[in-house]
């Protein structure tokens, strides 16, 4: 689903983050919703960091997803750069099971919020992001409800398969 | 700014908590952006927060900010209850800092997302709120950008003092 | 043993928990005590919760064990819902080693207590709804009495094979 | 409300925790529930311990409150000594803001279950062990649905004065 | 080195704990110290843990070392009952990574110590066992100066392979 | 010290940082190195910390020591555009005494370092610069080898106030 | 208690832990024991340290108490240069409890055990020390037996006072 | 590249930590930077490591790389008896995930600064170290501003990739 002009940018900070956050794009694709996945370091190329964050409204990103770990500057410093709501995903770091990479993230200062997820929380990273664009948009909001009802539906099911 | 018809809900689990949870109510006025403010606590009135919850897009909110400490249930609750976006304070708390407030609202499953912003950071959560409302609304988009600028250049000025 | 009216409602978030949380099922087989064990999702399922909680009295439980990981939701807002005592189960999750499940869980407002066992401590959630439902129910007391007592020997005999 | 022949037994190391551990025994006067409330300390005074444990049926107790910080031993220990379901209060303690005492009492091994609540958590200890109670005296649970609605009152009512 | 009368008890709450604190034993082993090795659990054997600690003096024991895990109570337990200096020894468990246990043996409150090493460094207990037996015994005080000199020797060696 | 053209450029996020990183200021003055002192803010004047950090070389600075808070994303912003060595300072913060701080600054990924000192350690992020400058210039080495003296000194003669 | 040439070393970083300290020599005292106190501080007097800790057994110490806060690195270097018990107290740090220097002091790696007590724990250090010494002299063994029934006694008043 | 003069000394505890700190000496290869490789234990020879911080400056070492775990104390205690930079290296440990290396090695009283690089990062610190010789040798800064452009270079060619 990227051939359509991008409504939510997906950002990580090297290509090992890929795994996790490409649950963001599924996501995405799942409520046909248009976005685009770049490698944008926030310590390795902080140049291309501002300008992705700088551009995103002219490029008519509504929402940027920005997954980092350890000292995870990406998402913060990408809402310093930008007006749209941005969203961090802590990625679990190899020492400190993510706790690192959530506290970098969450603990942003007044007046630049990042909306944190869960650590490795990707897919939720999505579908906030569509909980956002459905704000304006009731399509998705429908879609939004109907996934929800399938999740309901299928935790009811597991019921039958207990006997219980 | 109480009288137009709310877009955004601040809610919070006990008026302890209304001294942080003002700061977003504050900042909300700031954008002219209309909200109302209630104690809805899951453990206490958990029957209100379903309603409260629920009926939240047929009364027009477009966003939720729930604020709650120690095992705060009230972001995540709300999340499961409503297909809008949810922003979620955790409170500071008495024994273990609000550690234990951040990850009972940050951790949340696969499926429903809370955007989680600092302990006690109240007032991002009012500011992500606008930015969230900003998809849809330039002025508020606006406004964001006059914010900002204005935090920017008082964060400068503040180096004449230093005399440096 | 699912065939007499449950005294005790084992409910979990989430299939994957069913490795843990049927070790509360084993325990309360050997001492004879009905149960139902269920999937009920605080997050996905959280009306199907509210009526399991409001209708536990009702419906002859005595006793809820309730198991869930991350921001875990279950077991307090089971509380909140009834007046029967609820025991929590924190799951070992997957990033913070079960930390988040434990706060998410045991620390709950003065008003609505959950029982907390310890991470993935379901045996001990079955043993504790045994010793709560022996309050009333002097064959349960001497179940748990020579459950004890088996305890205490094979801990003793383990010595021999030391040959300390 | 100590009168009657006791049924809950309230203990705690050190009279230092007195002030958190009354109130267990506020809220059992509340639900007219004959408790007693001594020190007794797993440390300095481990045979009383052992002894208040093992001849607690015999007394008439049917619920153990035990508070305790640090190396919090009382609750486990008084839990190894008895087949009456220990409830353990974590105190908040000098150094470690009572994460010292939740681990020490809540991550109990397979067999001995302490029914942990939050640190400080001494009114939920009172609540749980009258939830326990109530599954044979349906006057207490009678009492309990009442709190139950005097909390929701009370949390209600508090939006009156916030004028939302 | 069991044939001799025991000067350390080396305890423990469960064969489970036996790969670790079998370093305590071998390194007593290496000092020519006579040791005893014991199954004895604070929470499933607890008589057996107080007849333990408190016939030590009587048969000759200097020092116990006690290993546990979680919520770690045979260490503080045992040194409660005896005026013999007690190591304790936090058993690595399941879900905290030894930090429960570390926390439930050190924070001992005053009146009690115990002599805490590192999470799993049983073999430190040993060497410690040695020290105090060696304040009394010149041969042993010998055999630990041997012993550090010979770490010393191994760990200089270990430069000519590294060609620095 | 500040009339010479700065060798060290101390920088922080805000204002309220100063009482703390002006012990970087304090310790430089008692070393003769000119420094100059600056509120740049990574998440309100990234511009402005883009520009610093850029030009740093090119005007004459060889150390750079940034203090922060929180999500502490200063120094290894900085870090990440200039070749210059970036001292950390973590700045203790209201929620998680400063861990959040610490983790953000210390975690950097491969490539990109940031020498971290204590949380609050302002004064030895002073020294270390001083250290590194010292690299080149035996004046300074030689002033830091009279400091380390005079502690000594003042540490030694605390002992005659003991009469020990 | 320091005429008689003492048996006791009590050693720590800064005349700030004073206050804290002191505690091992009021214990010590009212055992009779002869000790010193001293200012050594790892950090600013490292040969001090050396020469303190490689003389010891010579000037007839038979134990040492070492307390240190933050990177408390004097309680284990100590341990690296002698063959006496070291018993290592961590000192409540100003940012981070005390978890830092609990940590630094009690995870030593195998080969040179450092016996730590609570952090604060003083007191616990002089009666470990106490305990140790009572190896070779009943007398102190005596003594300790009575503080152990002192304590347990005004324990057991306290019940009185509640009239419990 | 161990021919010339050594400008860097990598020390470390043991070797075990080898796999980790070698990753310093491979990015000083890659500098072009002479350095030497020891093993240098704090708590097994403390003497060498006196011997080896002392001698440094005169030896020709501009900077010292220490890496450590658990009760981290080389880096600390090679500060102390050197005046050049020391950065530090903290070791994942066995048990705590290297969160106890982190804090020995970090939280350094004032006066003796440690520059501290992540949990194993031994390759920040072989580049930190190349920043502080760059201040008196441009080539060395001219490398560190080639390796800079290579990440960032890399880091940018891997979006191709992505199809992004």
């Amino acid at each position: 689903m990227k051939k359509s002009k991008p409504l939510v940018g997906i950002i990580m900070g090297s290509d090992s983050d890929l795994p996790v956050m490409s649950e963001a794009a599924k996501i995405l694709d799942e409520f046909n919703i248009p976005y685009e996945l770049k490698i944008v370091s926030a310590h390795r190329t902080p140049d291309l960091m501002f300008t992705y964050a700088k551009t995103a409204v002219k490029r008519g990103l509504k929402v940027i997803i920005a997954g980092a770990g350890g000292s995870a500057h990406l998402p913060g410093m990408t809402a310093s750069n930008t007006i749209l709501p941005v969203i961090g995903v802590p990625i679990k770091s190899k020492s400190l099971d993510g706790l690192d990479s959530l506290l970098s993230i969450v603990q942003m200062p007044a007046g630049v919020p990042v909306a944190t997820v869960a650590i490795n929380g990707a897919k939720n990273a999505g579908i906030l992001a569509a909980q956002i664009l459905g704000i304006q948009d009731s399509s998705i909001l429908n879609a939004i409800s109907r996934y929800k009802l399938k999740m309901k539906n299928e935790s009811i099911k597991k019921n039958s398969k207990l006997g219980g």
